[in-house]
């Protein structure tokens, strides 16, 4: 159908390849674009460049920061820079930052160590890290994962690492989430919370 | 978090703004992006700006066309020039035509009557409607509006506009879903499906 619309199937292929838009909604977002106004439609794309030309990853912790300022977290002196909380990407550290719980930096991994995706250690900022704890004399690493096999994969990894530093390595608690029925809550998370309890 | 990040923050609120991205994934959608090749990013950008500037409403039936072709619908000879399907949106067409069971035109509302938004049938194209009807010599409308409170009372205003002209006016079947089982059906579909049985 979409042959005699040369124009809208590129625009069709183009959002395909956006993350985490359902295909069965692309064809009314393609619709939404083609229903902006001719400005909003500019507005948005300049938006997006300049976003790409703005936005950068620290050379040291990895999470985005703008090209004219500086870091929000490495240059913070509010912030423990004893304490670096590490990230697959930087979507967790605003989960982490939304808590306001946390006041120390972060390291953003740029993902996980997936074999079957091809990606192994080199391919992530694990030996950035690994410098950092030597060169800043770190004193606590969080390895705050995802709670996937490969998350827990690339914990143990980071975890032999660290080994043999003078350091504190520590992980998110796991157990059941702040109010659920533990009946909903899957097996493997209620047997995490029994083995894991703690002193009330 | 974001107030240190302008550009950033720019993106998040301009990606708020497309439907169907889960505001959970904004985030993530926006590191897509920012992680993009410059000129994957600009190609991005072109075919957004290209679709908006090639692809049209047609005239007569309201479905996309490309400025530099005629509507496909309604310059094709193979189509039955009597019959007109009536649809919300050009996203329903797409499940239409996927059938592969329809040979007729279609005609797109562009939305439904609902007054809580505003949207009263001068909003619509109900009277380009009716004016086909009288010009063409349609013989057959089909109303697939979708099975909404909202969808419902526009097929019953159109119904109504209708009334009188020699023409057949029809609607899609309701019923039980291909593949499904009657217990995990909702009480109103069964009931509507009973009801509205057919000779076996």
């Amino acid at each position: 159908m979409l042959k005699d619309l040369p124009s809208l199937e590129q625009l069709i292929k183009v959002l395909q390849q956006v993350p985490y838009l359902a295909s069965k909604n692309i064809y009314r977002v393609g619709s939404y674009f083609l229903q902006l106004d001719q400005a909003k439609l500019e507005h948005f794309c300049e938006i997006l460049l300049e976003a790409k030309s703005k936005v950068i990853p620290c050379a040291r912790c990895y999470t985005w920061r703008e090209t004219d300022r500086d870091c929000t977290f490495c240059s913070s002196i509010k912030r423990d820079q004893k304490t670096v909380c590490v990230i697959e990407s930087w979507q967790e550290l605003i989960a982490i930052e939304k808590t306001g719980g946390y006041q120390g930096l972060y390291h953003v991994l740029g993902g996980v160590i997936c074999p079957l995706d091809g990606i192994g250690p080199d391919d992530l900022t694990i030996q950035a890290l690994i410098e950092r704890v030597d060169k800043e004399g770190i004193k606590e690493i969080i390895l705050a994962m995802n709670q996937t096999p490969e998350g827990e994969a690339t914990m143990a990894y980071i975890g032999r690492k660290l080994r043999g530093k003078e350091l504190v390595v520590s992980c998110l608690a796991r157990g059941i989430p702040v109010g659920s029925h533990l009946e909903s809550i899957d097996r493997l998370t209620v047997y995490k919370a029994l083995s894991e309890r703690r002193p009330f």
